[in-house]
């Protein structure tokens, strides 16, 4: 992990489960070595205690982040809460790197951050600068990028399937349904009465209906994407599961498509990706599939409504919908090839 | 258990997870007897050994069909495997009245039925008679029929919501999708890989998209509330729990009916009802709040999308979904009130 | 609930599993009537809003414990937090019958107390006259008792199985292992990091070695039916589960004992107990079939080490080992059957 | 993956959950190359369809073991049933490494062996030349073994622990008890009723109480440690989660020994290794720290019976417990570094 030439990164917000997905991916990435792991509450404990599953890695202590040599670091990754990232990015020196995790750089638009968020951007500036890292379809905006916003997990798996398909105009734009259900690691590891063993196991809930936050985050990309303004519907359920998202998604074909048109044009966007499979026809991903792995599944099926079809996409909310696109954003960035630490298969069962 | 005038009834198919449902709730019903227990492959078996939760009640051990003195039965409950039902009921003596809770007789299509089962029915007669025992919404025909076709899990669970509001011209009837999550214990107890813990825990997926058998009951009992030829989108999820199905409904709202306008539809449609709550505005039904109860939870919420709303139910698949429904159609036949036998409140954590 | 010779009621500490199991018990108890439930967080809200699984129980709202009207009750249960349950059974008006489910009033000896829970007793004169409530093994005097100490899950689980064991002197008293899984309703509805559902799912771990607060507990009274001081070797273990304790008893044969003498005094000891069932030779018993119910199953083994036996015992934490065997302890006070109310089946799956 | 000088490995009985650990974690060894995949019935399909999260793998279809190319192979990995092994590696071509995970060379006595299996061993000679290959503990017999025997899950557990402290003679040789919980993963991918999910999920329960076949495993190499002969208790359970075995080992101190003395005994045993760690006095392991890793954690307690200790061990059935101890083995032999491919983080949440 101490290569001469690895590369120092900090990880910001490092006792949540982002943070030890973070350091999971990182402590075997050959170019990085990880010099600071920051914590507000936690702050000097090791990181064997807070998470004993990462006791083998090598790391300093949980340190505040006041407390942080930023100046011996090259690249920061945030996974600290929403709305208190925007001041901390604001205060570090210029020279660094930042990879957030966050929701606070993600939507462009300052009155919609306000609408959503109930308060002014606290740093309008670099929200201006911030580059929304969807891999997959923003390679060059992501390198030349010093701040990067990574997607939320239901956008990443909501608009993998729908970019490529609204980029061709191949579905309508008006009606777009993403049900999706998330494990629960989503929800953090914040100490809630909701997300208590109890409360999870043995049931399915659907939340925040028509009111959840990645929804403007979804319809700022997926408008970009077609060109006109997008309004979508979008459901979040909640599954006794600890990691995982499947979107299920409803959508008509338009001016003639068929779905095999869909399969096709999904199916060549993707060409070479080597963390975005389309699946055969008559195939539908599972999250269990992609548990640990960056990958993210398609599938596409005729519906039985004529002139509608419906998109399956399925991730690991903590790795391609987190940390693991966080890395995948670095390699980018770092020059490095995209697979770099994240090349390990899925843990199942 | 043995009152004089207890009924005296049947279970046939009583080593499956519905059969031990209907032992479960008839076990403490105050006007039953439970007079024979059948099974297959495990006939001559003690109840105690197939299913040691039941082991308490004072069962006779589990004879084959063609051992049963139905004679001596007056009502018989059914959780015989799809397909082969039709030929038992059609065999069965004509005094007894028949609660069937396979798939066999509830659609009235004899040329529907083999498209989807691929085979002509085997008893077309009795078919004919069959009565669709959704209970709430056909009490007059289920307490004149003598063979009651209970609902699927997933139709139960789809359409509590969309029949009021049909049949009130408050939804389209061309824009309905159902997007179903499912505990595992519909799948039933039969031995097959895809079933077994490792392949469903911590993890989500899709089935049976657009070609799920449910689908053509769905539609053929909402074209009847419509008045109109109805084609639904439903799509099936696996959850890993034993039960509960939780369905989120996407409907365009009609003829400018506003989304209070659908809860108001609700709220009268089912009140009074033992076991049909309307939440509250706001508030979402979780599969949890009704596990081991009869009861439906429904709740409406308006879609971002505007003109649409969005639908939630929530039901326990092995009550209302199964053995309640069917012990709730006995109760009516039988003349005794509705909710004998199925007061329970549910079972959480 | 309301008949005119109802027995008044009231639930102090109703916000959590044990208040809530005990409304779902109650709740149909033909000579019971709720007439307060108590929160001290949540007083003022309303019960279906806290327990929406309980919604269709006509309750009055969460009330502080200071706003009831004990005049009008006769009996109350405590499922109150342990260490503030002492101070409000001291304020309790002379008249009402209690009966506690926490761990305030098991420990008899006041120096005991003080030793594991690190302060003096604040109602000792309550002490003195509280009964420890293990139904099967204390009829006589929890019929006169005034205030019923309910015993632990954990405690009821390992004790059921030893008991009659110790009596009989057929097992060492010097060489108990206990061996306890739990589910994670045990460790209650409060907001620990811990608990949280990704902290529990796909995982099991020991916790409390060698100082778990029930082993005082364990060990007062399995002295008390050997008639010799016992420690016991106890572990306790949370499992991925919300009900089910699991104890695994590692003992040794005492006075050239053979293990059938162990099932034939375990089978003779239980003999009509509607509520414990002693399993066949080689029958396992699983948490699975006692879920939601008051049954103890049994189980009595051979080990491989000669001249050791194994017991295995199961039962639901939240029933008998809590809210069931409180209102089993009430209907044996209040002169009734003491299945009345408590002869649900296990829910399974 | 085709190094020009990598090892051309083949797996045989890859269809399983063994085999899909042994494909994951040899995947991406950077000495190895996966040459043929093996199974029985599924023979002749794709690995992407039989296991979809190894799509990713390049890897030949799935042949019949008859079909394989056995001279173009170094190294066969075993991951068949128990009993079916041994023919076919008496079959095997001579200058084949064989690296067998199943129980059919465990044990070395032929006459236990057919006490246990109901059968004379089918490969005598084979099993005469059998090492057991418990890294840690045979790393000189292992380097120099044709045929290797991997531990059982269960026995790597139990045995990590204890064979340090009996050959130090720190612990009763005639006083071991070893209670395990297991995941649901080790009972493999077969058809069973009781692995299903409905089955499983929500409940614990004990089996194969005081006759598994892992007993006289663990009893060989205990007895060789101790160099007396052994009989251990011990009692398997299982859990509802896919991976992880947790032990709960309870020992008598022998020799005036102390509890600090054992954790000094271990701690210094295990000092350097890579793979297993010996957790600080008070700290207790998971299965979750372990989930994908080939970690064992041990944890040394007091036991509340003076003279008694109480050890814990925490690994994954099929990493540690299985595939991952078969990687570990195979690096031995081959040269190279033993933690080659297996240095990921566990998967946690």
């Amino acid at each position: 992990m101490t290569a001469t030439n690895a590369i120092p990164v900090g990880i910001l917000g490092a006792s949540g489960y982002t943070g030890a997905e973070l350091v999971r991916l990182l402590a075997h990435h050959p170019n990085v070595e990880i010099r600071a792991v920051t914590a507000d509450r936690k702050a000097g404990r090791p990181m064997a205690e807070v998470f004993p599953h990462l006791a083998a890695v090598g790391l300093p202590a949980l340190s505040a982040i006041e407390d942080t040599d930023f100046a011996a670091l090259d690249t920061v990754f945030l996974g600290l809460p929403h709305g208190t990232t925007q001041e901390v990015v604001a205060a570090l020196p210029g020279h660094l790197r930042v990879i957030d995790l966050s929701a606070d750089f993600r939507l462009r638009d300052p009155a919609l951050y306000k609408q959503w968020y109930g308060h002014d951007h606290r740093a309008p500036a670099h929200q201006k600068q911030a580059v929304y890292g969807l891999t997959e379809h923003a390679r060059e905006a992501i390198r030349a990028a010093r701040l990067i916003a990574c997607p939320g997990c239901y956008p990443t798996a909501g608009m993998m399937p729908l970019i490529p398909l609204l980029k061709a105009k191949l579905v309508a734009a008006d009606d777009i349904i993403i049900d999706a259900k998330s494990g629960v690691s989503g929800a953090g590891r914040a100490e809630k009465e909701a997300n208590l063993f109890a409360e999870i196991s043995e049931g399915i809930h659907a939340y925040g209906i028509a009111n959840h936050r990645h929804a403007p985050e979804i319809e700022q990309e997926l408008s970009l994407a077609a060109g006109t303004p997008i309004t979508v519907s979008f459901t979040p359920h909640l599954v006794p599961m600890n990691r995982g998202i499947l979107a299920t998604i409803y959508v008509r074909l338009a001016n003639g498509a068929a779905v095999d048109d869909l399969h096709g044009a999904l199916a060549s966007a993707y060409e070479g990706e080597p963390f975005v499979r389309v699946l055969p026809r008559g195939v539908a991903p599972a999250t269990r599939h992609v548990r640990g792995s960056n990958h993210c599944l398609i599938g596409v099926f005729p519906d039985r409504q004529p002139g509608r079809a419906i998109l399956v996409s399925a991730i690991d909310n903590l790795v391609k919908g987190a940390a693991g696109q966080a890395v995948q954003n670095f390699n980018l960035v770092a020059g490095l090839a995209e697979t770099t630490a994240l090349e390990q298969e899925a843990l199942f069962p």
